[in-house]
């Protein structure tokens, strides 16, 4: 890996430029990016992600490369060092010394886009609640709700999770699916296989929110497993549920 | 199709006689069991099932050919047919009109025995919450609870949704794990995938429930998929969502 892109969100203008000196005193090229920008480049061999998991996930949007993230933000799961750790992750890439933690994309029919985190639809705060019909392979289940979530095991621990969604573990091959503030007690969450294609039907337009970005109002989609991956390079001694024991407590030896 | 045992809890006996008389006038070889006794002959081609999800748990046990429950208990997410529905179950059969619903077992280690629903480690109602540590492949996770479930997809309609676990699609490849009454606020369940080895240790010896059934005191198991699977014969139009729509009212057009 000789050839790299750095995308770093703007607070992290200086410390983008400390880690591109660093590489470029190793013989490394080095492409740069502010978040805010479209990647001019993206055939480089690895994209270093200076941000915090929104910077992340749009990064994941826009390269096919392996990506490295340090976390910059406030929760990081998709980091896999934090901006105090260049020297660290220069050793490693040297010596490749890296695993690689694969994760699957979802896309939303007719739209050329790809879903990392989640697909939520969404009313309007001052809309009133909407009746949505969700279908796949297997059978239909209707919600009178303010939205409903589908979610990938990446994005079950973000917002999924905020919704009241079980933690699912990266490798599992299902997708969860879970209605925003529910009439009557139909708030618990239901896990799909990712082989699913999901049919997503709501009474009124209300706003499609793919992986946070707003893409207007629709009133059907479908959603289903995408053939992107992304490879995110991790530490060899990375570890998923050491990741939400630090970052939310879950699983943890309190006492 | 021929030869069929017929497997029914004591208060279904007079339902368990009649069907038993409807195939034999059919032709058909009919072995015969009340639930609380051994099951002499499962060398059967199927096995009819009259009693709830607790008696087709234990049927599931005893025998390797496919079954087909016949709903005399509260729930029935086991049951393709009610017991008034004898006539149309023997149409079925004589066209061979069903569809097969294909369930994955566990089996927990060293114990002689397969699980289709759960398995619980809990402690006596009169005992101090435990230490519970859970570990597989990918790391591990500690809690500080009553005690611990492990539940298939095809539990997960079952005692583990009583716990606040989320409903699996059947034919999920995954697994979902929740603890009984967590301290602090780790009562969230996780979903892993169903090549996961998992090993829970207690810090305390504590009651295995496998199915419902107590298998006595233990402090430290390993549970994982069996080979063993089970084909439950369903009617054509059998469809998992409208089942939990009708027995819990989950997904449900209310309005």
């Amino acid at each position: 890996m000789k050839h790299l892109g750095i995308f770093y969100k703007p607070e992290l203008f200086g410390k983008a430029e400390s880690l591109k000196e660093l590489l470029l005193n190793e013989g490394y090229i080095v492409d740069y990016c502010e978040s805010s920008e479209r990647i001019k480049n993206n055939k480089v061999d690895l994209t270093i992600v200076l941000g915090g998991d929104g910077t992340f996930l749009k990064a994941s949007h826009l390269v096919n490369n392996p990506l490295v993230g340090f976390k910059g933000g406030r929760l990081g799961f998709l980091s896999s060092y934090t901006v105090e750790e260049f020297d660290k992750f220069l050793k490693d890439l040297k010596n490749n010394n890296f695993v690689s933690d694969e994760r699957t994309f979802l896309k939303v029919s007719d739209l050329n886009t790809f879903c990392l985190n989640e697909v939520l639809l969404v009313k309007d705060p001052d809309q009133k609640m909407v009746d949505i019909k969700i279908s796949f392979q297997d059978g239909e289940l209707f919600f009178h709700a303010d939205g409903i979530m589908l979610s990938t095991p990446t994005g079950s621990t973000g917002y999924s999770l905020s919704l009241g969604g079980p933690i699912l573990l990266p490798n599992t091959k299902a997708f969860v699916i879970t209605p925003v503030a529910p009439q009557f007690l139909a708030s618990r969450s239901i896990v799909i296989p990712d082989n699913e294609k999901v049919n997503i039907e709501v009474d009124k337009r209300v706003n499609l929110i793919i992986d946070g970005v707003n893409f207007g109002k629709f009133s059907k989609i479908t959603v289903m497993k995408s053939k992107k991956k992304i490879s995110i390079l991790r530490p060899v001694d990375y570890d998923f549920t050491k990741s939400i024991k630090e970052k939310l407590g879950y699983g943890k030896k309190i006492l």
